[in-house]
């Protein structure tokens, strides 16, 4: 029998509020660096790789995450150009793995299996993974909607659980689905042997999925297959991906695919699988994973433990010191710090929630921006003047732009950069600088293999980010710096 | 009868390591703000002066500390020059009571009254405090050591003792000194009402005290008065005050004015104060004068707490969030954070000996460095490149300087600069910029009436603080910038 082709399908949303202040809107889970240093969104597209090396994986994501999640690819497969569906805003996981059912059959054909992994998750035993995997791809073509199982570890009441029906030859019948369960009907499914948790990953043949789609939920079919007729114009070539309008998107209903589909149809299976599966759904998940001393201590950055017991530090750099502290947490970033009770770090997005009604920027942005063309960071400001330092990826330019009310200093001081600055086009090495007047049009662009740092001093009265004027950008942006 | 003028002699030393990462060998607690907003020193300059008015305070300090003390008695006293005695190294405080009475002698006479104040204490109740001063200054005249003593609140064994002898009209004479007693000693002097905590302070005519010293301590005094013969040229006019040198003042012995003299005298009074007196020797203590919330939870930054109690938050403008927090203290400074349990905050001068052994910076630097001229901060740094912000106070100037190694492009972002640059010398202002290459002599003054600040761009191979040469500084420094 031929094998039909196995498409990894990346889910790249979630916010991750219980994450904060690492994750936060403007820079979510996917890309949260676990304590080796690497993003979610990374391992998830090095697990895709190793499972189907000749396939390139379909993305799904925000608009906004689109050049930060090439960016992880690239790290992974430097010469692979992905393939991405932009979304305009996050509406469930239904409409998103339905999207990118019906770009397959466009673009791959009606046998393709898409494996859906969401990009948040935590798989340890790779190995064991892609077993279950090479099962799910089989019973996919058998014609199953496959799940993944994951034998429960205790009674979580954040997960979803799939209770094992009749057992097939390469894994079991799904005979339930029971979202969020209670902590006395968790502990009854860890004891009974026959429920697993739902490990949120997918296994399906194109045909399948939506045929069944079609039978159980064609209000998401058609919304979708709607969103696809006339996407938008988009900074990506049509081969490479498509955004979808606004217009067009907002008709999809947002609903998860459990209840869309899952619990509905009568054709899922399920792989148990022990992958060491986690969703990383809080910080205790994350301290979990790291490597801690013998008083259960652990630490991602520069710290000193006096008499502590438990405590997970969680830095980037900053020396953290505790004493006396027991079963804690200890977030550390630039401009916000969290520390937390081991026992309520469920209430992390209690904090979140807080900040966003107090319209606090930490609740969205980071110190350090990520744009298409590198990063910026804000190095200290007062009423009159910004210092920015700014990191320009190799080949890469932000727009020919120009500001109406502030005057900017560039000084480089690592690598080499072309400026254009009025009418004249040159090049500044490190230790040069040039002044760019307020109303002259500019452009900073790093032709070089190695990253531009420019220290940037902005001057003036109004020194907000809105203040700017785009005439070119290879980026296709519009609206956003 | 003439009433002895009283001159408040400012005790300022003690590095405060239990006090991390606020208080640190180059900002020590004297310098610490509270959660008020003002430093210790500040607050004994305004005690000193709403006691006597008109008589200049004396303030022995290290010499490195010269200029920021200075500054803080400015701001309650913008008028005043304050006189000063700079030891090459903190020397315990008989040494240092000693030096301010040879100098009072000399200066104003036998007859002064010392009324002598560490300078990292805290008083909450001011009037009490000077209702006792007045009671001190009476008895100082009658030819007593004067003590202070308050009524002990708890068994502390941190504090010294001093046990209630013979009842005087104005107070008690003191029966005897007992250091840092055992929990079960204490706990009796608690309950025995004999006995007072050692506030440390002291008032004592110039005459008293040096005879005494004469006859219980004359070691001390001997070598404290060779300190005298031939003090060092320094920064300050004569009349203002005196640099000792190394080669005279480490014959000084080390040891406290309790062991040297007031243990052995037989002239000592105490006047016991409910002043509201402590010694801000640990986190704890600076926490119990913080507003806290129902649940006993303070900040001085921007935080927010969910489900903490008694969590106490020291930050400087960063956001702090807690979650299921209790009975912990955090203190946030921009390069180093402390989190300590509330029993254990004893323990953090461990974080401290810790941090020396590995020659961490953050033991004795700030990422925010005073200088005599005002303050720098490196904002940002990378292998061939440095930022820093630099405050220039009004009428200040940095030395005439030149490196060798780095190249530099100065920034106004505010104020006016004067700038020295090889042979020109020019003014700078806000958005003006200009560019140092190695081997320049250069110099940077504020001749305004506003603060001057500047956004420096080092370059160069090396950066270290020490490659500087100095041609002429107005603060007569010759080895450090």
């Amino acid at each position: 029998m031929h094998t039909a082709p196995l498409i990894p399908v990346i889910l790249s949303g979630g916010t991750g509020t219980r994450l904060w202040p690492v994750s936060r809107e403007s820079q979510p889970k996917p890309f949260m660096s676990m304590p080796d240093g690497q993003t979610l969104l990374r391992k998830t597209y090095t697990r895709a790789l190793e499972i189907s090396p000749s396939e390139t994986p379909l993305t799904v994501t925000n608009r906004e995450y689109l050049f930060a999640s090439r960016d992880e690819l690239a790290l992974v497969a430097p010469t692979l150009e992905g393939k991405y569906l932009l979304e305009p805003e996050g509406r469930n996981t239904a409409g998103a793995i339905t999207l990118a059912a019906l770009h397959l059959q466009a673009t791959v054909g009606d046998h393709a299996v898409m494996l859906v992994l969401p990009a948040d998750h935590l798989i340890l035993n790779t190995a064991t993974f892609k077993t279950a995997v090479v099962k799910a791809h089989e019973l996919a073509q058998q014609g199953y909607l496959v799940t993944f199982g994951i034998e429960p570890q205790h009674p979580e009441t954040g997960f979803g659980y799939i209770k094992k029906g009749a057992p097939l030859e390469l894994g079991f019948e799904a005979a339930q689905f029971i979202e969020k369960p209670s902590v006395a009907t968790a502990t009854l499914f860890v004891r009974d042997g026959q429920h697993l948790w739902n490990a949120g990953m997918f296994c399906m043949q194109v045909s399948t999925f939506l045929s069944e789609m079609e039978q159980h939920a064609h209000d998401v079919l058609n919304a979708c297959a709607a969103c696809l007729v006339n996407p938008q114009e988009c900074a990506l070539p049509k081969a490479q991906g498509l955004e979808l309008r606004k217009a067009d998107y907002e008709h999809v209903p947002s609903i998860s695919i459990d209840h869309a589909l899952m619990e509905r149809s009568k054709r899922v299976a399920v792989v148990p699988s022990d992958m060491g599966w986690t969703d990383i759904g809080s910080w205790s998940a994350v301290r979990q994973i790291a490597i801690a001393d013998a008083q259960g201590n652990a630490s991602t950055t520069d710290s000193v433990f006096v008499n502590c017991t438990n405590t997970y530090v969680h830095g980037d750099g900053r020396l953290v010191a505790t004493v006396g502290t027991n079963n804690l947490i200890i977030v550390d970033t630039p401009d916000a710090l969290l520390v937390c009770d081991l026992a309520l770090v469920q209430e992390v997005r209690e904090i979140v929630r807080q900040l966003k009604v107090r319209q606090h920027p930490a609740y969205k942005l980071h110190q350090t921006v990520a744009r298409p063309w590198g990063t910026y960071k804000v190095l200290n400001e007062g009423p009159l003047y910004k210092v920015k330092r700014i990191e320009v990826k190799p080949g890469a330019s932000l727009s020919l732009q120009m500001h109406q009310h502030r005057n900017e200093h560039w000084i480089v001081v690592s690598g080499v950069a072309e400026v254009t600055n009025g009418e004249r086009v040159f090049l500044l090495q490190a230790n040069e600088s040039t002044y760019i007047p307020a109303k002259h049009k500019h452009r900073l662009t790093n032709l070089g293999q190695e990253t531009l740092i420019i220290i940037e001093v902005q001057s003036g009265a109004y020194l907000g980010e809105d203040d700017i004027l785009r005439f070119e950008d290879i980026y296709g942006r519009t609206h956003t710096s």
